[in-house]
């Protein structure tokens, strides 16, 4: 059984997803979003982000981390801001000792939906879906258990080809 | 008398430059620059960067830092990289407990050289010049230090004008 916790990084709202997988079964452990109010000095953002995921983590105790690797962002400067919580959120992981693993959206949205091109609703329906989650979920929150949902089924399927491999 | 570091962040490499300014003299401590292998897996850079720097801060104990405030990358994916980075120097800040500033490429050449539109060697000549620094130094520690100047400069100018303000 491996527990991970996945992340969407954002520098407003940070969305956090822990799944337990054992290459056959997947199980929910918890989900949330950390809303960061814009009127705070970027940097205390920066601190909460990484203050409150080394908290998560360690109430949690995942064994790895999954984050979406981004490439696009609507401009350089968005690109940036998104990038310093990115950071903060995989330091978080890293000095918590965890392995930290990056897919690409469309990696993630071929391992929950199927489909590479899938939108956001279909991806959060499907996390819904998989969890039999009753109530709405955040929308940051289900991206993250996305993400966590792609690392536990890519590590099983590579497990099958690669006995041995780590985590 | 203050105490500030500056830092120029960079994925491949994070200048730091410390100095000290009582409002009217300024004084070299220390500078350097952090090269990271780029053969190392990027949260492991992050860690690497948030690492030294935390044992930096906690070996000179400045009381503030200074880190340029980026508008412009090459492209989005470098932007995010460079946010990675930035974010990961800027935590090592707050996690110490030092209150972070902010300048942009302009009001840091203004203030090291007079001139906004200075080239990077005027700034790194102006830092050698300034501090009487004999031996060449790492581009991106000159900038650093540059962002210290910065900040110690318009802080007295600001105390100046506004006694009693913090830091």
């Amino acid at each position: 059984m491996i527990r991970a916790i996945g992340i969407d990084p954002g520098s407003r709202c940070t969305g956090y997803g822990i799944v337990e997988g054992d290459g056959t079964h997947l199980r929910h452990v918890a989900n949330g979003a950390l809303r960061i109010s814009p009127g705070l000095l970027f940097p205390d953002r920066l601190k909460i982000i990484y203050g409150q995921l080394m908290t998560i983590i360690d109430d949690n105790r995942p064994e790895c981390m999954a984050v979406e690797d981004v490439f696009f962002a609507k401009n350089v400067k968005s690109a940036l801001r998104l990038g310093q919580a990115r950071g903060a959120a995989i330091l978080a992981g890293v000095n918590s000792g965890l392995v930290v693993y990056e897919y690409s959206a469309l990696q993630i949205k071929q391992a929950v939906v199927g489909y590479g091109k899938a939108g956001k609703n279909q991806v959060m329906e499907m996390i819904r879906y998989l969890f039999g989650l009753r109530d709405s979920i955040d929308p940051n929150a289900a991206d993250a258990l996305a993400v966590a949902v792609c690392h536990l089924n890519t590590r099983s399927s590579r497990l099958r080809w690669e006995p041995g491999q780590r985590s």
